[in-house]
């Protein structure tokens, strides 16, 4: 297989692993029945942490972006080639977010199976819907756009910062390098998740969403594509500001 | 001591240790007058995250399957090895298993004697056999299977990306090399375990499943054998699954 | 740019995602309508605590201070250098608290913004304030300071520990050299932080009590200058101690 | 100074911040108007896993035991020497628990500092006792030995794992080599602390009962010197098996 081919199957590994984890500490904590129902933000901030820490573990081929945002921060911030050797182009870049997309969409149907029942008994639509995407605690697409830039920049800047300067030199330790970037998405969570619970991530958000409009979930609402471009656009926003920061910034500070 | 005694000990011990701090974190939990009733789901995943963490520690010498599903998923891998050069065969694989059979049987003997008053002044039977083993939240043997199955897949499939790879180098941690595996386990616990409670591994729940039989524990109620086969079928399905899928995708992915 | 500029951009950078993500994680507990609502005071623990781990990711060229009662500190030490060969003067002193209070302020702005709504709806003056700045739980300035004085001693005391002594070898880990600081904060957090909400940072506390002051924050409140010099004096005085108690004791004892 | 002389005031040291922050905890959760009022038991764990943290980096060259069950454990193992050369005899014996009962109380007596006007609020003299010592949850001394036992056991067994076999490798990480045992600490209390509050140590409940009948506490009730034995013997008959065990089993496991 070809290099651009391992690319998208590690990504779409990768990025499925990240949503069936991710989504399912919300179902487990949000839908009817479940032993961890109710079981609080900080659970959910740390499932989604954690979340992340496992697909970059079985994506490191690809450079473990499993998020467009990171991609495309790496685009901005002038980076030549993506992990193992892959050059930055239009066609590896579409492979990158392409991979993603399919990935999660997959991860949310997995997720729905293993809480099939659950979703079947919960009677609300919206906590259904809550399961694969985000949505806003108070709408208002102006400053919940601000808040996921926000949220993204610093994803991606501190991604990149890890990655350069010193940071470098913790690169083999591999299943323990993962772990920076799942405090990172943990801290993000509990600290800049609290008015749009935190999409950061544009195939984490629309993927499970399509998948939410496709799959035969019983009773289940609308799939809210009124808010869908917000987690969209705005980590999109994020990712490529934290990519133009970061090249002038970064190596002179970390 | 030959090598195949060497790691029925390690299994067993390295079991007994998990079976007694995991089980332990659900009598804290859900046996009345406990200092942690009701701490909640997340501290039951961390609980049972470190469980598996400290029985890693005490058994690198067999390699720290402490999981038939893990060492069934290592034999469909196709390793020709187990830990410390152990070959993989008929008899190896008997001897993991019984180990960590017999040593679930004791960690939850340990468990029992240290909450046994607990268990004693428990008025709900349902409770004292769910410190025991894993029982469903919608009962559905099917969806129940699924899940179950889904669960371990992730365990398994992230395991052995852990010790292949790039993962591989960081072999030489040892005390933080058993890091990873916590959290993993902890984000299955967050992310899958709300339908099932997570057994995903046989001898984890069959085992103190006997020893609920056995023991005289005051005023207990049925062990639920109807249930029994779920937690051991999911999770050897799930196991298997996740050694064929590695074959094919780990070595080009991680 | 000289190295007295890194140092003092890479102090803003990395003050101003500590702060960010800290008055993050109270703004997301404690103003309405947020989805970490009343997430407990772990989660505010452990947002602090990944909060100044992110900080010290984006600021290794500077030692990542982000803290005048670390920079005192380490004077009061002794230390000739701080970290990246800058010396211990007068200019680079007053180089390193500057940006730490710029950043500060910056990071508190940024946190307005992502939780704007958030602050326009919530009612109780007092919650506002207290997403900038810490409050004593009892108003007693002079227990307050003991508090504060115990609280900061023990970090920039162990944080110097961290640096010296055979905690050096770790020093090329990077981004997990970051994580003991983060765990020393989290349990600063959970042990010390009951009385007076562990400022521990005189930056930290009058930077968004400055821009709170200053932000056009609907409704709100005093902000409570009475009580600002608390937070200021008891770090500096417990920052002080540390480092003259460490000159004596480290070399022995770490 | 002397060897002696150096583990007597690193031991001493290291148990004070120990018991500093781990008193601390119990304060912020118990004690009437803390920030960190009713908590949850997972927030004591955390609490009390990053207290012995703490206590661990600040104590490197006696090898921080900072526990008589851990240095008891260590004799009955049949170790010639502790940590920095120290031989292991009668004398070295006494400067290590010495200097753990000294500096457990020191640490006790800061706590109290720290939380001065909480205490002076609380009206429950039982919350107060609670903070320094541990308590029964059932009162059934041979049981609550019982427990204390095989905890300490599992915490003794397992620092020796740590220290010995390939865990022996990650011995220069040093600053992150404290992590294992505080992951440790807090999965015994998560797992085992709910029936008497894992003392499993008898420094941390005698030394601060020795200074909670010492020091002028407004309203404070009885010491509990009626159960004070139990969390001493307990500790140490644990500590003494796991070493007894461990030179047994873990030359063949880890």
């Amino acid at each position: 297989m070809d290099n651009l081919g391992i690319v998208f199957l590690s990504e779409l590994v990768g990025t499925a692993l990240l949503v069936l984890l991710g989504c399912g500490v919300v179902a487990n904590v949000a839908l009817v029945k479940n032993k961890g129902f109710g079981g609080g933000f900080l659970m959910v901030n740390v499932g989604w942490g954690l979340a992340v820490y496992s697909g970059v573990i079985v994506s490191y081929n690809s450079g473990a972006h499993l998020n467009p945002a990171v991609t495309l921060g790496l685009v901005a911030s002038g980076a030549t080639e993506f992990g193992s050797g892959v050059p930055v182009n239009v066609l590896s870049v579409l492979a990158y977010i392409g991979a993603q997309m399919v990935g999660a969409i997959i991860g949310a149907v997995f997720c729905w199976l293993a809480y099939k029942q659950h979703f079947d008994q919960e009677p609300n639509p919206a906590n259904k819907l809550g399961v694969f995407s985000t949505g806003p605690a108070i709408r208002s697409y102006g400053w919940n756009l601000v808040t996921e830039i926000i949220g993204t920049f610093v994803l991606v800047f501190v991604v990149i910062a890890f990655g350069g300067g010193r940071q470098g030199e913790s690169g083999g330790l591999a299943a323990l390098g993962a772990l920076p970037v799942a405090l990172l998405v943990i801290v993000i969570g509990t600290s800049l998740g609290g008015p749009t619970g935190y999409a950061i991530n544009p195939a984490r958000d629309l993927g499970p969403r399509i998948a939410h409009f496709i799959l035969p979930i019983k009773g289940k609402g609308s799939s809210d594509w009124a808010y869908s471009w917000v987690p969209v656009v705005g980590p999109i926003i994020g990712g490529v500001l934290a990519g133009l920061v970061s090249t002038a910034l970064l190596p002179i500070l970390a």
